[in-house]
């Protein structure tokens, strides 16, 4: 069962918590901005059910709710930037910032950064470029959960990819996923339904395939895209591994199974070699390479000649990254945002517990 | 039946042959050591086994030997490359230098190119930075192949990413993969087994699932990285869409379904948008972010908890992207290249056709 929300309601109800924890007006501002950006555009797992974790981990410390947030390194292309254990979803908008700036000077802006929390979904920071005609990129790392190849240690977190691409009259082309087989948000759908996840998504403790959706509990793994190594979960190991490395070993984070993990009640990793989770983000001005309006033109006829694809029996179109998120957003801008049972008993206890009306 | 050769021996045909076909000492060194670096790494499909296939292209007039590689358009940290239809074997490090010269004063360089072809395996290009202390990217379009989600039409290229990482005492982190499930050469030694392939390596024209390896040539296509939908195929699509947007819309080439084709014999798609085939490479120096050995002294201890994690039953480590690749390297070095009867068959016609002593 989901009860329906408007989004200026969730936006409020999330931006006084944010206030309540002791962040800025502008802060919880951004904070509310992005978390609700997972909402409207339909990545349930990532928006406000994660609300009520985000204040845990508060309690516990680890998040300064009045970071400051600090270039530690640059040139005219990159910048290292430390988070100062700000919440993500404020640390990197001001570092995607970073990356745009720099952009505008030096045709591109690089920016990896440390010491910083778990910051939502990835493409809504990777979108910030699309207004100034650039391209943008945005990765993160994340708690241990995935196996590598032949491992049965988790040593990988879900670590997601986005890549935001301008286009002229259509709606712009906006990649974000997880270098997993599946995010982790959908075996959380599935447990509650109690079904079974396909072969390929997770494995046991030992190693074995496993289709239980609540296997990842119980010891085992998420696996790489790919899945199993005759299907390229090699290829999935290695993407999480360039994530990883681009968001921590570039900032000095942590990375590999030492970042911390996102619920407060798991304690942290012994002999952390960095600070805090990684992000890496980038942006690209399209008129560094040739003129705005000539790539638009050309991103257009891609879109179109993709979508206009022959399909295969029984799927109506071939789809363009961002395009059905985009039309959800609206959809749920005017219609109101569903928000599941549980979800609700957890706003309902930050009500109570911050004296915040909702 | 594979015979061994010399690297020397298979390295002084080549470079004769590309001699013969009018390039500069310089050009035909440099496309020789590119094309017999997939051969040295075990990427055999890339590697001579390609040798005639250039060669015809430039018979058919789709090759300049004397390519006149431009700039046409830059900035502190990016440029624009018009490769003049010259080899993609010597276009490519030509293009990768720039982007290596502009990190060296931004930090980082970007590099697309237009009017190029087939470049041999991605990773030697991305190598390149690794004595620079830079991180190196490299990635291409190529002929359509792959079916993305929900497609029976071949819209995109093998598309391979590649990423180079320096690493202190450990051998550097070098992935470097076709953003399908497998790649097209793998296709090409099962079908000359008679071997199947498994479930969601390919799918019949119609956009059945298949196991026959020769279903490509009969009108299937190559599935993107995933398999199918439920295994996130859509993430192997999304992928696969980037690599062609960087390398061909960024920079004017021909993009999707127009990808000039590389065996000569195919005609070229008509109403092609752009020029030639389209690459994309990058240059990030490592302190322009943090120290190098602060970076490579973390990038040791992932490596080494990596390659030490506990594993699956019957495997012996988890594997180090460009690891095994590195040690093929030394032991074909020193022992010498296998070169499959085939393609020793092939050589033996360019022999005679350009009477180069073999």
């Amino acid at each position: 069962m989901a009860l329906l929300y408007s989004y200026q309601q969730l936006f409020s109800f999330s931006k006084n918590i944010f206030l309540k924890i002791g962040c800025s007006e502008a802060n919880a501002e951004t904070a509310a901005t992005v978390l609700l950006s997972a909402d409207l555009r339909g990545v349930d797992s990532h928006g406000i059910a994660r609300l009520s974790g985000y204040t845990r981990l508060w309690e516990v410390n680890r998040i300064n709710a009045n970071p400051n947030i600090l270039i530690v390194h640059q040139t005219p292309s990159t910048a290292t930037v430390d988070g100062d254990k700000g919440l993500g979803l404020v640390v990197a908008p001001a570092a995607m910032q970073i990356a745009i700036d720099k952009a505008k000077n030096a045709g591109t802006g690089w920016v990896s950064v440390k010491n910083s929390n778990h910051f939502g979904i990835a493409g809504i920071h990777a979108m910030m470029a699309l207004e100034h005609d650039m391209i943008g990129i945005a990765m993160t790392n994340a708690s241990p959960l995935v196996a590598p190849t032949f491992s049965v240690e988790r040593l990988l977190g879900t670590n997601p990819i986005a890549v935001a691409i301008p286009a002229g009259n259509e709606p712009p082309f906006v990649a974000d996923f997880a270098t997993t087989t599946a995010a982790n948000g959908k075996l959380e759908i599935l447990q509650r339904k109690n079904m079974d996840t396909p072969v390929g998504w997770v494995q046991t403790k030992t190693g074995e395939p496993s289709t239980n959706a609540a296997e990842v509990k119980k010891g085992g793994a998420l696996l790489p895209l790919g899945g199993d190594k005759e299907h390229g979960s090699h290829k999935g190991y290695m993407l999480g591994s360039i994530v990883d490395i681009f968001s921590a070993i570039l900032s000095g984070a942590n990375y590999g199974p030492w970042v911390p993990p996102f619920p407060a009640y798991i304690p942290m990793p012994e002999n952390m070699p960095g600070e805090g989770i990684g992000h890496f983000f980038g942006a690209m001005r399209i008129d560094a390479f040739r003129p705005a309006e000539d790539f638009k033109e050309n991103m257009d006829k891609w879109i179109q000649r993709f979508k206009s694809a022959k399909t295969v029996a029984g799927q109506e179109k071939v789809i363009i990254p961002g395009q059905p998120e985009t039309a959800m957003e609206k959809e749920r801008i005017n219609n109101g945002i569903p928000i599941e049972e549980s979800v609700v008993n957890d706003l309902k206890e930050l009500n109570n517990k911050f004296k915040v009306p909702f």
